[in-house]
């Protein structure tokens, strides 16, 4: 089994139910951390700690009493700053919105409030969860990205901050700087958290989770979802109340992706490693090599990240074009040149894309006939070096065009560098990938490279 | 054919083009309009005068070049009150939101703008295009409503102080007004319309238009979509970029829905009529009585209010959790009713509901196989005395719950008071549903009744 991160919440329930350890002094030895790491890595927008005392007082009360509100009452947790909240701003790492709030929560931070989750602070991202980078470094070295968008969430996380944090995906912003900065990361199938309240308003849009362990991460997730449901008009994340059984596959793919190319020989040996355990636990992997399906798919997801690109592209059209009619100068330059690119389509061809999206789609699906799930790395290497970009989404654009629940493992390190192991499943089978998800990670363990 | 309303605008364009007219002259006609009649009818939450003039002034050089930007440039428009617009608050019908700004337009607005449209102003909506009525008062009666939620839009255009308004509907909140107001109402297949920037969240909702004549109707929807498209991942609405050609329809199958019951005898008689006028022009139309599809249709179509109601319920939760968290006494105790039923739903209930719609849709999807489009009334009865409620939604929410393409053809008058035929397509063949509307128009003629 890998070492937990720090602030495993799950696994201090049972001190909050002997009254050995309380909410408060969760929170407290978060807070600790906290002041002592994030000076430096800038995980924050905004912390509101005296609230937050408060609301750990309230949850330690309802443990002494034997009455929490769910199993993550009292969990501290992070949002991304696209995400709204009543009490701090949402600022979506723009300076358009500057110190702006809409005065009330998200669907999200409602539900964890319901539970009795900790909501500690607002978690820095790229502008507008696109490309330019916030602040926030990679808590395990301070010269390298923590990737995003979800770049607070992760750093935060990671750190032992914080046990969970909330993030959103559309091309690899959860995947990605999870496998950055060592922690879990959650996206799931499209619709499967509720996005009401969430400036992510593009097709491929998810919100999703970064959490310490497995279990964390699937409780926050179904947490919210029994609470707000997943987006109007979809059946959101199904599952039982606590974490499913660990599974183990029978059937797993492995997907070079275009990723591979791009993975650096560290990489590729932590995910050859990852395979060899797997294949030793008696795992049939199938690969493009042995497998018509899984060839046929590892073609089509060549196209993933351009067609994303395009399609984010139009979907990005509004409300880029409403934010430049009221300062252009608070755009940076990226973001008026997507808008650019978008008024020079047109609505029929991205009618085209997102019918070829349908029907890559529709292929991808047909490989769920013979494979519990899908393997692959979660980014082609640790962090790069610098602050300026957040880093190579490659692997994780697949699921996000998909629209398919992916999880990063933090399994593997290269030095003192995580690395993700990523599990891609099928529409909607969600809590059947973090059953296979469960197995995975005993049967890799940890992974020490470099 | 009827008489158009007075601010027909597509009827204005050949003015614009030779000189003899031009939009700033047009929007002075509005603007005489709304002085004398808007202090009684109270269609406005807010009006840009001089932003409006200022646009119609560039919209006169542009046709005065010969440049118009669209067949909708100069055109004056109102926008319902629960879509934001950058100039104007969005106050959504609440003590909550008074004064209230997001600082940007809508994806719709935007559009609008971009295609040359006068955003003259903000019209009243019932708080949160939900229930509780604003002061709009029937232009044709004042002691009547205007029907609801789009009351503003409707009454503004079917008084002739505007050529068009936009209106969004999730039970009947386009088709009812625009009945009651003598108003072209149309409610797009799900998804046809960007709602991005609109505060109407839920799976059945759907931005539309109204507007004084079905070409009116069509330009302004057409417009939007090719500049903003429909909800990101949808096709949006498609079609020619000029109203489509009539098409006289083979068959027709008339829907009595649960509204025949509570239908007064003149408004059966009515539409008595318009069945006489399309048979005597050789439509067939089959009834419950004489084709079991038909029958089956009608019978799952008792389901749609109830089954609608819970669903908007469910998808109500959020955002009014977080509003009854920031200020309970701002909202009114149907709304606070409302999110305690919901409150006391389960999200396995909803999976069941929309389980239920979606088995509801595809029964009616195979009528589309007999038939060509389906006719029955907008209302059961010309607008109700009084204003405390905003009337029957029965007529209209079918078309809701079903996901499908409705128009509200303003046909019939008893006494002074206007009553809309009603034609409801099928899933994305709006075009279709316009060309067959072009027909029935002509077909019905206007019918007197009372």
């Amino acid at each position: 089994m890998t070492t937990p991160l720090p602030r495993s919440f799950a696994q201090a329930l049972g001190g909050f139910a002997s009254g050995a350890d309380t909410p408060r002094d969760f929170l407290e030895r978060c807070i600790e951390e906290i002041e002592a790491r994030d000076p430096e890595v800038k995980a924050f927008t905004a912390i509101s700690l005296e609230a937050a005392r408060a609301a750990a007082d309230a949850s330690t009360v309802r443990w002494h009493e034997g009455n929490p509100l769910s199993a993550i009452d009292g969990m501290p947790v992070g949002i991304k700053d696209v995400i709204e909240t009543s009490d701090m701003p949402t600022q979506m790492g723009s300076e358009l919105f500057e110190g702006w709030s809409p005065g009330y929560d998200s669907a999200s931070v409602h539900a964890l409030r319901e539970a009795g989750a900790i909501i500690v602070g607002k978690t820095v991202t790229t502008e507008f969860a696109a490309t330019r980078p916030g602040p926030t470094c990679n808590p395990h070295d301070l010269t390298r990205t923590p990737g995003g968008s979800s770049s607070g969430s992760a750093a935060a996380v990671g750190s032992g901050m914080l046990s969970g944090a909330l993030g959103t995906q559309v091309v690899g912003s959860i995947i990605r700087p999870s496998s950055y900065c060592g922690a879990y990361g959650y996206k799931p199938s499209l619709g499967g958290i509720n996005r009401g309240g969430s400036h992510d308003y593009m097709s491929q849009s998810c919100q999703g989770v970064l959490a310490a362990t497995l279990e964390d991460t699937w409780q926050i997730a179904i947490e919210i979802v029994q609470r707000a449901g997943g987006d109007p008009g979809q059946t959101g994340l199904i599952g039982p109340a606590v974490l499913p059984d660990a599974k183990m596959p029978e059937t797993l793919a492995f997907l070079e992706t275009p990723g591979w190319e791009a993975a650096t020989s560290h990489a590729r040996e932590a995910m050859e490693r990852a395979l060899a355990s797997l294949r030793k636990a008696g795992i049939k992997i199938l690969t493009r090599k042995d497998s018509a399906a899984v060839a046929e798919v590892e073609e089509i997801l060549g196209e993933t990240l351009p067609l994303t690109r395009k399609i984010n592209a139009w979907e990005s059209r509004w409300p880029l074009n409403t934010y430049v009619d009221r300062d252009v100068t608070k755009l940076s330059k990226g973001m008026v040149d997507r808008l650019h690119e978008a008024e020079a389509m047109t609505v029929d061809s991205y009618r085209e894309n997102i019918a070829r999206r349908a029907a890559i789609r529709a292929i991808y699906a047909r490989l769920g006939q013979q494979v519990d799930a899908c393997v692959t790395l979660s980014a082609p290497d640790v962090a790069p070096v610098g602050l300026e970009s957040t880093g190579n989404p490659v692997f994780a654009v697949p699921a996000s065009l998909l629209g398919v629940p992916a999880l990063s493992l933090p399994l593997a390190r290269i030095g003192a560098l995580p690395l993700g192991i990523q599990a891609i499943g099928f529409l909607d089978a969600d809590a059947d990938l973090f059953a296979t998800a469960g197995s995975l990670i005993e049967a890799i363990g940890s992974i020490q490279l470099g």
